[in-house]
């Protein structure tokens, strides 16, 4: 007996999670024997609750499916739901109840840390009650903080957009450069410094801007921060300093907290500033220099237009894969990604130069990417989400550098093929078209 | 007798400035019979006094010309040097002995209003001295507030940058969107909003978000604002509002500048905050909702991958025209825009589609592209810069609507046509290829 899909998004959204949502459907509709109608949950599991619901086959009648997937932002609403960690809560059989109305096969939540923690309860609540349903695990964050997979649907975008900024920053600072000044970059990342260390994929050649980079891995203290300021200023007029939103220091006080006692509006109230103002106004009273801090803020995961079209092929791939697990009869897993060759022994970084994206997306089975002599290439595999959901994997500390101002080679080998490849948009009087839920 | 050229660029980058560069290194290349060295100033007029220039022809030769034409920011060095009011000053035979010993005879200067100033006071010194070097501005700013021009290089890419990321920003904040939100989105402009009125591109159909914009042009009361802001709520749950940055009250004082009494960092030293930062503060106590400030930053007039084609070529004909007027023996003029066909009258905005840039630069005399039924034609003029020079031109009183919050479809048909076209670059690892001046 034919049964039906429903698919979710949930927790902050990235440039290409609507890749992988376009995978779920697009391999969903075409498995017509064993699945009838593809629902789409709006705002997760909170929307579902309250039977927000849509039909996806619709989306792929009216010719717009494909318009989905390089439409950034979570096209079926998103929310920050955590179901109860009581497996007797109420809500479970509620929804188990609902499932069942909508005669639910097949269940797929694409999200990060808690989504996964979703994905986990509602497979260990159909264990205990009998239930058939299949729930399945669809990557995505762009702090790249999954374990158990090499890296995460989302990252490589936000990587990219994270090193052309940097680098475009970088040639702004520099038009002055007979005037020394100080810009301080804060990229998102409260635990995991994977993107702020993206910023160094922005370097045109080693040793070149961002001179200094900050991660949370990492203990952060100004003292430390002022002699790195000033050996940096030994090599350059303008230099750039790439932070991580969540530094902190050797105390675990967040740098960004360095304020808040003393800072308030004029109607008294307490404001909030991140780290990088912080860091800007440091520098200003103890340098005298010029310096201003760019917030990059939700710009790093929503631009469209610095898609890596490796990221978006990984991303649809994952939701492909994760429907024909579904129908291999697995439940509780999460998909995930193993890398074939590691390229980190062999390649120097900034020699890498001609890149040919093969993504073999047909079979749904693996992306390759050829780079340089090494090959690049992944495949999908199925992870127990019990073991992934509530972890956090952080950048190696033998990845960090310099101490603790750079990152190594190694992290540079690593995160290069991801943000390889670029996307074509459909434009329309001048800006890109995206796809909008009605 | 052959002379030499000399080009500088003066005052904060743009994406296209150094297309505007590349159009008046590549046309005076090309006039040999009556060019000889093309010399570019290092940090601008400033820079020159320090006889710090470079060989333009060894770029050329290099096979890196073309490349100058993609990369943002001023690859020459910029400069905030302004020359004396004083024509009797030391520094003005001073120059005109450097220009001698470099056989100058054509004088150009890629910038805003300050450098516009520099081009004046030169070409008024040469009068009163003797002198028959030729002094050109080529204009050059995304704050769009140059006079007697239709509009300015810099001003598109920059525009469409803000249309896409506000686009993309108002995504990102609907994820939610069964809970009420506010962002504010900070733009830069001071004292002119045409770029904060670019936010308005980014709708995908009348009366969606951005629901507010308020520029420097009309004043801002907190009163107001919070008015507007719970008539937007009956629209939507999660508004976006455009701020440009220098806003100010009836009082002429700006909203900036509400916070720095009593912002102070950990340290008892006074922190600056936007304008944003301070009505994100203000939302989120009057309102208590999910609110979020984003500063777009730097990167409204230095990201080279938004760059608008119509821009970038206007750009460099600005460039290649200015070098024509030169040979001509023009003096103390502007290099300015006129448009041919005003769009404003007959086109529906959001309507409008198919856009075919055919811009004209074989000749340097026209862009032209063709807009639905109306065709968008600008052709360059010279304009006396002292009549341009220490002039703002900002949003005029009728296209700011309802209220002060919004912007007219007039608004909207003169700057549509300016964001139109997309600019492949040279992608090298997953990067945009620029080039640095060695």
């Amino acid at each position: 007996m034919k049964k039906n899909v429903i698919v979710g998004q949930s927790g902050g959204p990235t440039a290409v999670i609507n890749a992988s949502l376009y995978g779920v459907v697009y391999e969903a509709l075409m498995q017509k024997e064993q699945i009838g109608t593809v629902y789409g949950m709006i705002n997760g599991i909170e929307g579902f609750l309250a039977d927000t619901i849509m039909d996806m086959n619709s989306v792929e009648q009216s010719g717009e499916l494909e318009l989905i997937k390089t439409t950034p932002g979570s096209f079926l609403g998103s929310c920050r739901y955590k179901l109860p960690e009581d497996l007797n809560d109420d809500v479970y059989p509620l929804l188990f109840k609902k499932f069942e109305e909508y005669s639910i096969g097949y269940f797929f939540y694409i999200g990060g840390n808690d989504s996964m923690d979703t994905v986990s309860k509602l497979s260990r609540y159909a264990a205990i009650s009998g239930s058939e349903i299949c729930f399945i695990g669809i990557p995505k964050t762009i702090d790249n903080d999954l374990v158990l997979t090499d890296h995460t649907p989302g990252f490589g975008s936000a990587a990219k957009y994270v090193a052309s900024t940097v680098r475009e920053i970088a040639i702004d600072a520099s038009v002055y450069d007979n005037k020394k000044s100080v810009t301080i970059v804060e990229i998102m990342g409260r635990h995991a410094g994977w993107l702020t260390a993206a910023s160094a994929l922005a370097r045109k050649e080693a040793g070149d801007n961002p001179l200094l980079i900050y991660l949370p891995e990492a203990p952060f203290e100004l003292a430390q921060f002022n002699d790195d300021l000033k050996k940096a200023f030994e090599k350059t007029a303008n230099v750039i300093v790439c932070v991580s939103e969540g530094i902190r220091d050797h105390g675990g006080r967040f740098i960004c907290e360095y304020s808040t006692e003393a800072q308030v509006d004029t109607f008294g109230h307490k404001m909030l500033a991140g780290c990088g103002k912080i860091l800007e106004n440091y520098v200003r009273n103890q340098f005298g220099v010029k310096v201003r801090s760019v917030e990059l803020n939700v710009n790093q995961r929503c631009s469209g237009l610095t898609v890596s079209d490796t990221d978006l092929n990984e991303a649809e791939m994952a939701g492909r894969f994760g429907v024909q697990a579904a129908l291999d009869g697995h439940t509780g897993q999460m998909v995930a990604f193993e890398r074939e060759t590691d390229t980190a022994a062999s390649e120097p970084v900034h020699a890498a130069a001609a890149v040919s994206n093969a993504a073999d997306l047909g079979a749904a089975s693996a992306s390759c990417v050829k780079h340089r002599n090494t090959v690049y290439k992944i495949h999908p595999v199925l992870k127990d989400v019990n073991l992934i959901c509530n972890q956090e994997k952080k950048v190696p500390a033998e990845w960090i550098t310099k101490n603790g101002t750079d990152v190594s080679d190694d992290f540079l080998a690593y995160s290069q093929p991801l943000i390889q490849g670029d996307v074509s948009h459909i434009m329309e009087n001048g800006l890109p078209k995206y796809l909008y839920r009605k």
